[in-house]
This record gives structure tokens, C-alpha cells and sequence, in this order.
């Protein structure tokens, strides 16, 4: 089945406690769409570069197999962002965000992958995370980001959207101030009724939750000894999941009498590509990865948490 | 398998956002003993009350089949403890602490309490924890908690203890205080190396941690859509830990090959029993529950857990 991620493409300069890293691959679209290769070799990435973006990262995607014929170079700057972590790494304080070429990105989905079966809509603004919609054919399955600032200015337009997608992720905080509740399930309960199919809630070192319909799914972290850089994660856990479940359904067009369990299973290997992700900048680690790392560490996860 | 618990019996004031109890039993050893007598029914309780302790929880603890033997009547007033908890339920401020008869606590442990093979040592001073253990026979198992008071007051006292001790429980900022770390795995490392055989991290609503020699168990809390009052849920947990952990043994004197399966299930079974703990001030909840609607609510968490 083929992805596509429409998303951003950025170059990070990020301090964390154990050093600092300037202008390297970053961008919501960059993390899912290599975390997601890692399972589905069909990922199509629409997002907008500029003329400075160095060629060793398109050379990274590429490598990856990723298609980027969506991937536009504008005139000007690639967007930036600039952001340190102190030794709590749940909440970066950003220096800057220098939106250059992202300021005009209005994505035009080339006529090739009107057809992708699994969507994500990155963390963008809701307006134009729905025109990408617009443009699409018939997608099987819609996973869509968000963030507190389209919360608190494009709220509607968030809610609107919601209706549309099949996995709506977003970490704690933002479920609570969407829904206005202090209480977790029931900020889960709110926002299931705005009409996504089902929830995730991502708690960072805490593990993640998914709520559908009645069923819940809790899971923890996996335990990691020190974080490095957690730039990325969320996307990267966005890519597991959603080439996992790609994957699956590539593998078993006939039944889908275990969706709930894959959908499990893709929670965990979202949670287990993040956890490459956090330990070194940028996509080092994580484009360095094998297969065998992957499973090794699905099966470490079994083993940290099954009773 | 006999329990010993060696704790405090308490008369508490709790205010939360959803109302205040005045005067009602708590206590560590309270809280433990009616948590472990849902699995095993020889619990024994060493604690001090004073002459005004209601004749009303004398016949709650009884009529759990709890051994009072050990439960000795000070001249003077029941310790009492009055807090209040935010909606953020993680930290209670301490609106008063009256010791009361609990500052001339020295405890005696009964000539037929020495042969108890489970052995809890609630909350207070390590070196009154240590007294305890050296009057005891020979336990098959001895668990220990504490607090960030005796870490910063008596921690010579307190590591030194630890050699004795198989199951050491603690929360998440504990951990981290006595080891000086800011990592969880690290700190948990170095407490492992104070001498106990396993550590016990418990991360309230967000789960507890195992660590045993190479092995680690991580698992979520049970999902609540909302807590009432959180008093007394540590030593739940640990009553149903240590509750299990001793019915296992009593129905299986032979083979021990599924050791830590059954730590892990007992741990689940712990914040099985916290879950009740918390759903009603003091332990009206939790002394009016059955059976029945414990094992209810662990095939719960298991289908809440596992992948």
C-alpha cells in the first residue's frame, strides 16, 4: 500500500545537555516518511524545500527509497527551527522558527499519488491539511497530527477536519486544552465524539494510549537508559505506525479480523522507531538502523511489558 | 503464608476537589493489611492507636480476619495526619502532621508473629524498620518502603538496611534522590547495588517499574477516568504485591520456576488494588469490594495491556 506524508522539511540547530547540532535534517515529513520506509516501500513525500536545501538530504531520502517528486524547492530559505533541551526533555524552548519557503507552502498533490492509500497530515494548519484531502482519491486510511497553536487559532477548522480522519494523534497536553478536560479519559471521550475513529495520545516517556470506540490500549515506553536528542519523536512514532499498518494490509488484502491487534502492534513499533529517533541528533541514528534492530527491539518491548 | 506489616494506623483529614473527610481511618499499615487479606488470610498487624481509636475500625480490621495482636492502645491520641490534593492528584500538601502515640512507637513484634514469612515494612524510620527485622525469625520475604524524609535524614541507616531487604519500594523522585541521578534506569541501577534483590518504582498514574538483577518490567497504571482521593494507594499496592506473592507460595510449597511471572502478576494485582483505594476517601471502597470484582478488573487490565 502507498503512503504519503504531506508535512515539513527543516533544518534544525538544536542544544541538548549533551551537545549541539547546526542546521541538520529535520521536519516533521523528513522523520515519518524514513521512519515509515522502514516497513512500506511505497512512501510519497509532498513537502516544500528551498534552494539552499543541501543534496546530501535529498541523497538521505532517496537512499531510503522515498518518491520526492511532491517535495518542491521554492526560492528562498528551507525553514528553520531553533530549539534547546535542558534535562527535562518533554518540552524544548524554541529560540527561533524561521518559517522562509514553509510561509508559502500551499501543497499541490501530483497527479501520481492521488491514490496513496494511507495519509498523514503532519502537524500544518488544519486548512491546508484539509484541501490535501480534498485532492485525494479514496484514501483507505487518514492519520493526522496536530498542535496547541492550531488548537487555540484554527479550532473550527481542527474540528471540521476531524470527521475525516481515522487516527487523529496528539500528546497529552493538547487533548486536554482541545477538549477542555483535566481528566484524560475523558478528554479521549470528548474528542472521539468531534468524530476521528480513533485516538492517540502520546505521553512521551510515559508510553501512549488509544482510545476506539470502547476499547482502550495502554502502553508504556520503552526503557531507555538516556535520551539524546528527542527532536523528532512524534513523527517518527507517526511513521511506525502508519507503515506498520500499510504493511499489514499489503500483506493481508482478505481479513481484518485482527485490526484492533495490528493496530497494537503498530502502536509498539511506532513507539520502538521512536526510540531510534531520540538517540543522536537529527536522523543519524535512525536512518542507520537494520530491520533486525527493529525486531529486536518489538520483541525487548514484549518482554518488558507482558505478565 | 503468614504477612507481617510494621506500620501506621491514622486518623486522617483529607480535603480534594471533590469534598473532605474528617477523622477517618488511614494509616500505612491500614491501608496494607486490608489490601493483602483479599489474598491471604493470615495477616498480622503491628502498629500504635491511641485511646480514642474508634471502636468502628477496630471492627472493620477484624472483621477482614486481620490479627490485631500486635495492634497496641497508647495512652494519648491516634496519629493524625490532614492534607489536601489539587486536581493535580500526584502531591498532597501536608496541612498538618500530629505524631501523637506514633512518636513513642517502638514496636514488639508478638513471640507469635516471629515466624511471619512475609514481612512488610511500612513508611517510618529505618532503624525502628531494622528492630523489626531483627526480632523476626526467618522471612521468606521482606519489603520495604520509605520516604524522602529518611533519604535526607537517615540514609546511612537506610542503605544499610537495604542488604536485608528483597523487594524496595519507592516512587519516582525517591529513586531518584537517593541514587543523585536524573535517569530512572541509572538511579535504579545504583540503588540495586545498596543490596536489594529487586526495586519496585512506582510512577502513580503513569505506572510502576521492576528492576530485578538484568530483567525490567514496565507497566502503565489502569485507566481511571477520574481519581477521588489518592490516600493510602502506595500501600495498597504494596498489600496486594505482597498479598499475592504469599497466596502463591501457600499453593505452590514446590516449584518456584515461574518466579518472576509471578512478581510481575502481583505488581498487576497491586495496582489492581490501588485502583479501588482511590475511588472513595479512607478505605470505604476498598474494605467493601469482593473477589470477584478484583479479578474483574485484572482480566481488565490485562486486555488494557497487551499486544
Amino acid at each position: 500500500m502507498s503512503i504519503l506524508v504531506v508535512g515539513s522539511i527543516a533544518l534544525d540547530t538544536v542544544k541538548t545537555p549533551f551537545g549541539m547540532a547546526k542546521d541538520v535534517l529535520g521536519g516533521s515529513a523528513t522523520y515519518f516518511s524514513v521512519s515509515a520506509s522502514f516497513f512500506e516501500p511505497d512512501v510519497n513525500l509532498v513537502a516544500i524545500v528551498g534552494d539552499d536545501f543541501p543534496a546530501k538530504y535529498v541523497n538521505l531520502l532517496e537512499g531510503k527509497g522515498i518518491d520526492l517528486k511532491g517535495m518542491v524547492t521554492g526560492k528562498g530559505k528551507t525553514f528553520r527551527w531553533e530549539g534547546e533541551y535542558g534535562w527535562d526533555f518533554s518540552n524544548p524552548r524554541t529560540i527561533a522558527t524561521r518559517l522562509n519557503v514553509l510561509s508559502r507552502f500551499n501543497p499541490a498533490i501530483p497527479r501520481e499519488y492521488r491514490n496513496s492509500e494511507y495519509v498523514f497530515l503532519a502537524n500544518i494548519d488544519p486548512q491546508i491539511q484539509k484541501q490535501v484531502l480534498n485532492q485525494m482519491a479514496r484514501p483507505k486510511l487518514v492519520a493526522c497530527d496536530t498542535m496547541n497553536y492550531w488548537i487555540e487559532n484554527k479550532r473550527k477548522d481542527l474540528v471540521k477536519l476531524l470527521k475525516k480522519v481515522d487516527i487523529f494523534l496528539l500528546n497529552e497536553a493538547e487533548a486536554k486544552e482541545l477538549a477542555g478536560e483535566s481528566s484524560l479519559v475523558k478528554a479521549a471521550k470528548a474528542i472521539l465524539k468531534f468524530g476521528p475513529k480513533r485516538i492517540i495520545i502520546k505521553k512521551g516517556e510515559h508510553g501512549s494510549l488509544l482510545f476506539s470506540g470502547n476499547s482502550v490500549f495502554s502502553t508504556p515506553a520503552y526503557l531507555m537508559e538516556s535520551i539524546f536528542d528527542p527532536t523528532g519523536a512524534g513523527d517518527t512514532f507517526a511513521g511506525g505506525l502508519v507503515g506498520y499498518l500499510a504493511a499489514c494490509k499489503t500483506q493481508n488484502q482478505a481479513g481484518l479480523a485482527d485490526r484492533q491487534a495490528n493496530l497494537r502492534k503498530a502502536i509498539v513499533y511506532g513507539s520502538v522507531m521512536a526510540t531510534f529517533a531520540v538517540e543522536d541528533f537529527s536522523l543519524r541514528r535512525l536512518a542507520s538502523i537494520t530491520r533486525a534492530d527493529i525486531v529486536r527491539r518489538f520483541k525487548q518491548f514484549r518482554k518488558l511489558t507482558h505478565f
